[in-house]
């Protein structure tokens, strides 16, 4: 039983900011605030691609696979400072350059606004060179679903896939129909429907909340990369993780399901205090290094230019 | 949503036997008749196996690999024939023949007659000449429990261990300690801590619990053969599934889950009446198929006979 333990890391580091009564601002600045300092061996560049700022983590790890992150923060918060952290750990064991996307937040910036960077961001990332066959698209909670959805506008669009995507404790249903929105609330001590309700009207200000771009779960599952899917068996969201897998290979597609028992939301922020989020890290790497087409030892001259 | 269609379908099927006011020998006729007649150009034979009677299930699709399986019924009831169809189908989805073991049941032959049945079949089927790396261990519910420690076991005593364990709705905590058997007890319509304690209780008869033979999931999960674990979004057993996928991958095993959204306890069983079931089959052919060494077209001579 690791309940308690993982309950009491993930309360202390969200204790604090992550109050009713804080603002938004104030918890932007506390998710900031509680990322812990990115390992020294590791670079930390701020750049622009596709138009959309963000930060480069590199490492002497990075060896030929690009990730494209999209963070935490149900839309309205989280930056690539708050995740540079789990940005370069997830880059280590995967062997890759890691581009966080800072994709515009709501409420200033109301939906489609994320979708539409997150889909700017991609875009930008194959202009700029780098090989689709050994690019990821990987996001983390509200993240996660933009991830997929920008995976769901590429296929549509024509546009090349990237070769895998990975997906930690995606939010994809704005609509909130999962049924671990229940099931799962009497345990899941960081998010429940009270949360994501308030993320979602903030998010949308009105617009549909089964629209695709905002709910990718909803939408077509066809024709998508293979997707690693990781959630907490403690999450009201484990439904969504669940249902994309399901999605997925119903659709004929590939999806490998990992559920960590007892775990919560996001629970990879946790690694170094909490082993089941470096395995889950682990397994990120493993997946990504058994699917990718690596460039072995090549230095990329761009874009890490 | 689909689950109004599988409750329905299920339900019927289970309805007018599985009763609680039904005896252990109306039940298991019942679970009998509940199974469709195996495919027309399938093979039924009789046979032992280690001294395990059995049915094999072959067809045209067989070509080298070989499944063990353990059917479902809480240590109680099912049998051969409940489970011919589901056997010919996984059969059929992995090219293999499929050796069905009729393992003692309970109260009969209590704890630990299932658990040295399913022993002595494994190692039956291997001094038949079945060579370990094209062989396969399965098993549905009870069964699929039967599977994990048949496979831990082996692991211990040194013997060769299977290419893969495939294992559906697995039954492998009988100290009833997941998380899900309360989340998930209002949305299951099949399985419920009150008849997983009779039957736990009709097996072990004052056993414990928590021995590994009787409870795989509580044992050592390190040194296993990658596994395939699916289960159903809306069973009370669910954690048992993700525990055991969870636990293989803490301990630097291989697992993928997958978990068919609001479906229902062993819902593989309802193939031709429920897409979901068929593409579970399907997902497990491709598992097995992608894992195990086939003999190609090179026909088997031995245990084909």
């Amino acid at each position: 039983m690791v309940s308690h333990k993982v309950n009491e890391i993930a309360s202390t580091a969200y204790a604090g900011w992550l109050r009713e009564d804080a603002t938004v601002e104030e918890m932007r600045v506390g998710f900031d605030r509680m990322c812990p300092e990115p390992p020294a061996e590791g670079s930390v560049t701020p750049a622009q691609v596709g138009g959309i700022n963000g930060l480069w983590i590199r490492g002497p790890w990075s060896e030929g696979t690009t990730i494209l992150h999209f963070h935490a923060g149900g839309y309205l918060i989280g930056s690539p400072t708050s995740h540079r952290d789990l940005a370069a750990r997830i880059g280590r064991a995967a062997r890759a350059q890691v581009f966080v996307a800072d994709y515009r937040l709501a409420p200033e910036n109301p939906f489609p606004a994320a979708f539409d960077d997150g889909v700017a961001a991609y875009r930008g990332i194959l202009a700029d060179g780098v090989d689709p066959s050994s690019l990821v698209v990987s996001g983390d909670s509200a993240g996660g679903g933009l991830a997929l959805a920008v995976m769901a506008a590429a296929r549509d669009c024509g546009d090349p896939l990237p070769a895998v995507g990975v997906l930690m404790s995606p939010w994809a249903d704005l609509t909130l129909s999962g049924d671990s929105m229940s099931a799962r609330e009497p345990m899941d001590p960081l998010v429940s429907r009270a949360v994501l309700t308030e993320m979602q009207q903030g998010y949308l200000q009105g617009a549909d909340p089964a629209d695709h771009r905002a709910s990718p779960l909803l939408g077509n599952l066809a024709g998508l990369p293979p997707l690693l899917v990781q959630v907490g068996s403690s999450e009201v969201l484990e439904d969504d993780a669940v249902r994309i897998a399901d999605g997925v290979l119903r659709a004929g597609g590939d999806a490998v399901l990992q559920i960590g028992y007892e775990m919560v939301h996001v629970f990879q922020m946790f690694a170094d205090q909490l082993p089941d989020a470096d395995r889950a890290i682990d397994q990120i790497g493993a997946y990504v290094r058994a699917r990718v087409r690596s460039a072995g030892s090549v230095p990329l001259t761009s874009p890490r230019s």
